[in-house]
């Protein structure tokens, strides 16, 4: 099942660069990636209005992954519709649609990524002795940005 | 369940680059991606001696993700091993273990990735009026070096 | 000297994205040039109306530079200004100045670039025995567009 | 006068990446600058053996430039090799040449780039006002390695 915009919540329009497509002449699968991690990282910046890499507790991505249903690529920019899949103790879980072109509500993604941030301690006290950092609660502004993207009507049949 | 270096069957080892890392000082998840389908493209490359970007039937990425278990970074070399998962009709899927540092078999992955690979029609006869390609059998030769990368004994608790 | 926005003659505006930051915080400078050569290739696409990567001559990158006077980076939007420096035989060559933030006329930038196009022979009559192209001149279209981002009035100091 | 291998004195080699390649189906232009601070960076950490990015003193890029002579790209690895055309008090200036394939001493360049890194103070202290830094003289350990870099007898035409 392709996800459509009528599937997000919030929205993030970024341009594409020449250098995103390969030699296919479409996006690189990799490149998807940098607008993913661009659209969850924008919002929450934007939306808590905090200095999120550098509070005590910043999220690192766990888990990250991207379906492809349709090529993409320069020079039209792209819309990232973002939701919150699941938001919990120490992660929160995005789907991030990827749409090219056309605007209307039930236009199928070009692509769907999913993205994983868990929270860990970001002060020298939370760091291991192995280099790790120990896994801390979502901060309680993110939760707040985080909740608000949640699905509220669980009738969609994306993801 | 964290893979191991026993994991994987043929191995590649790649350079990093100082761009690699972002703002926390570790490679950023997107870079990870450029680390995987380059072991995918140049095994396929090299195991098959055929120029796989033009051949009539090319591989496109349908899905693409990565676990993520331990920071990594510039300046030391990433080796990544592969294994298959599936070798379909039409489709390969891909595991890649990410190491860096001990290169003993008990080592665990510092990420795992999926890449799945499924054959389209390359010929301008392949390509729908809407742009989109026709879905065709993995060619001979892929098929022949992606089934060598099939583990033979499954018993190892990894993916 | 650092060139200010009243050097340029078109604009255009690109999003930035959180890997373009490196360890140190800021855009890493291999990342500027995905903006440069995106800014001109993306003014020549949408000036021209042709689709410029499969023209009969196609332009390839002599050389670029660019010199940085102050950091940027994510997550502020990147305007870019053009202007032509020279429109030769074969050859084009564009000044691209990155600017964040302040948008009044005075504003110095932030980095500026250097860009070399020159025309090749992308038929397969144009493909030397040693895999190099022939140079030609600078197609029409591209020339009309170049030409109208001359600076006219050759008093700024700038470059 | 394109530069060949002899006019280098020390040697790095980097793998190439299948996201390297561009449209064109070679490196795209901007990815050169990725292996060019990496070559740079890469050696000053190694032959200095510290942690160059956490010193009281930090190189920062002023100016980067590349000319490009002959195409390059995925899948065959990269040598770069080093030379110094300066070591002044604040700053020093390396010329960097790609090579893929042949490795006799006169084969020409790929691409020449050339790499000015200014020294500036990384404490806290040395944060202006306006987010800029004071600029510092190079580091010891960095003159010593960076003048082993410089070309002992300046016969050659290159650069």
């Amino acid at each position: 099942m392709i996800p459509t915009r009528a599937d997000y919540v919030a929205w993030r329009t970024v341009t594409t660069r020449w250098a995103d497509d390969d030699v296919y002449g479409h996006m690189n699968n990799a490149r998807y990636f940098e607008l993913i991690d661009t659209a969850v990282n924008a919002h929450l910046l934007e939306a808590t209005s905090l200095p999120i890499r550098s509070l005590p507790a910043i999220g690192i991505v766990a888990e990250v992954s991207c379906r492809y249903f349709r090529e993409m690529g320069f020079p039209a920019p792209v819309d990232l519709g973002l939701v919150a899949e699941k938001v919990g103790t120490s992660s929160v879980v995005y789907r991030i649609g990827l749409f090219q072109g056309d605007t209307s509500d039930d236009q199928a993604a070009c692509a769907e990524g999913r993205f994983v941030h868990v929270y860990v301690d970001n002060t020298e006290a939370g760091r291991r002795n192995d280099g790790s950092r120990a896994v801390v609660p979502v901060p309680d502004a993110i939760r707040r940005v985080a909740s608000a993207l949640l699905q509220e009507q669980p009738t969609t049949g994306s993801g």
